[in-house]
């Protein structure tokens, strides 16, 4: 089990063989991992293509076995190799910490790696679901409000579902911790910088036409944290 | 070059294929890699590990041509393969871009990606410098005013640096595009939600000694972009 904890290295690695198998694991990880999930929508991830790593930002959507990407991404690792495992990450920034040495500087985060061969999603049920669930990780309401993807448009997307098997989740929060080293007799500051991410006013498309009232699902999120 | 632009993809894939190698090329691209580079401060570095790509953050600062990195993230792949190209992918999200059909929906966003091999730093000079750069790219004013790292820390630091050679640069912005499309007489709601990041307000380590004064470079901070 992974707690909130700090580590010496700025944004430390998750080894792979340090990681957990989740669905054993019905722990606090387990509670972090789906609460760090289900607060981002940008992932980043990492696929082989000719031999050579490549990531990727794209958004997801999670449930709570499964991840969802849009599959472009992925596709020409995927066509090279369908058996290929990639690596989704996703990363919360929280606040720089500001130590009383530049050596114990570091950044608290909440991270989660889940490692897995994605599946593409061919029934057309599964993919709407998918597509859904997708959408409204980044924009809540929206499938609802919107018009929803025709015929062409399911058969245009390529959706892809990565179980959450294999995942591991990193939280590190709290002070600087060299209050207590000969450092703390410097007499410097130290503590931390929030990184505060809120959702701002909606822009409204140029081309709409005057007085297009904006929904409140959306007007709502002015000022929320993202 | 790469120019502001929309896709269709939320956010699609940069293929390596399509990279541009930057030296080459005094243009837009250039200025706004740099550009993307300066904002941001984390990356989402890609290493093989036993064949599998991983994922993981980590902090990084940018000179002109290098982009520095702390080694103990990539140590394992390169122990492995001293000579393995490597990804690092830095994205600031900007808005959603939220359309009158789900599929017209995407993210507005900066991205960098640079591939590399990258060198491990040796020279102590060479090293501080490095580590100064990274240091200024999250906490500017902190390498002057935090006790900088000693010959012990020096040595139990890994720094890693990669030339900006070959990297790519993808920037998309502006309103939805189906304001044209039949989708545009729906009378639906239409534009941007913007991502707005900032640096919130100092928070002291509780073991500070009270009446300790936040620094002007640190204080000046709160309530700017991130």
């Amino acid at each position: 089990m992974e707690t909130p904890q700090r580590t010496e290295a700025l944004l430390p690695v998750t080894e792979r063989t340090r990681l957990r198998r989740m669905r054993e694991n019905g722990s606090t990880a387990r509670a972090d991992l789906d609460a760090v999930l289900a607060a981002g929508f940008i992932c980043h991830l990492g696929v082989l293509v000719d031999g050579v790593p490549m990531v990727v930002p794209t958004v997801y959507g999670a449930t709570a076995d499964t991840l969802y990407l849009h599959g472009s991404v992925a596709s020409r690792s995927l066509a090279a190799d369908p058996e290929a495992t990639v690596c989704v990450t996703v990363t919360l920034v929280d606040s720089l910490v500001l130590a009383r040495s530049v050596f114990e500087h570091s950044v608290n985060y909440r991270c989660a790696m889940v490692y897995g061969v994605p599946r593409v999603v061919t029934d057309p049920e599964q993919k709407l679901e998918g597509l859904r669930v997708l959408s409204e990780q980044a924009a809540p309401g929206q499938w609802d409000y919107a018009r929803q993807p025709n015929r062409k448009e399911l058969a245009a997307t390529t959706l892809l579902a990565l179980a959450l098997d294999e995942a591991s989740v990193k939280i590190s929060a709290g002070p600087p911790e060299d209050a207590d080293s000969p450092d703390g007799e410097l007499g410097l500051w130290a503590g931390e910088l929030p990184l505060v991410a809120r959702w701002g006013t909606p822009v409204p498309d140029p081309a709409l036409p005057e007085g297009t009232a904006v929904p409140a699902h959306i007007a709502g999120r002015a000022g929320t944290p993202v």
